[in-house]
């Protein structure tokens, strides 16, 4: 789950994505579209207690799940 | 679009959400679940050039296209 610096994007932030499922540890997702330096969306996650960030995987059926649920107005 | 500083997440951040459609001149887009100290689903937009951190409401239907292009790998 390791992340380079999320300074300013010249490069993708992700190298490793969490597979465990973690929804109820999220305390906010940020959402990085394709750009120049970074062909594939990539997601970022803080986590409630320590506040880590972690990548998610954008094509898992459960980081979309959680996506719709906050959308839904709902705890992921 | 006025915004409380995103530190330490004691209430809500957003206090105004902009209307226009700007997703082209999104740079990221961060997900607020509910939470205890925030009732809401929030979202905070990151612009491009001037990396202003903007509010936008999670029911608007252009902003719900904005997410699902992100999730489906494209540029908002």
């Amino acid at each position: 789950m390791s992340l380079r610096g999320v300074g300013v994007d010249l490069r993708c932030h992700c190298i490793k994505t969490e597979s465990r499922r973690i929804g109820k540890h999220i305390e906010s997702v940020k959402l990085f579209p394709p750009s120049p330096h970074c062909k594939d969306t990539e997601i970022i996650a803080t986590l409630k207690e320590s506040r880590k960030e972690i990548c998610l995987d954008p094509t898992a059926p459960w980081v979309k799940k959680v996506i719709e649920k906050i959308l839904a107005n709902r705890k992921p």
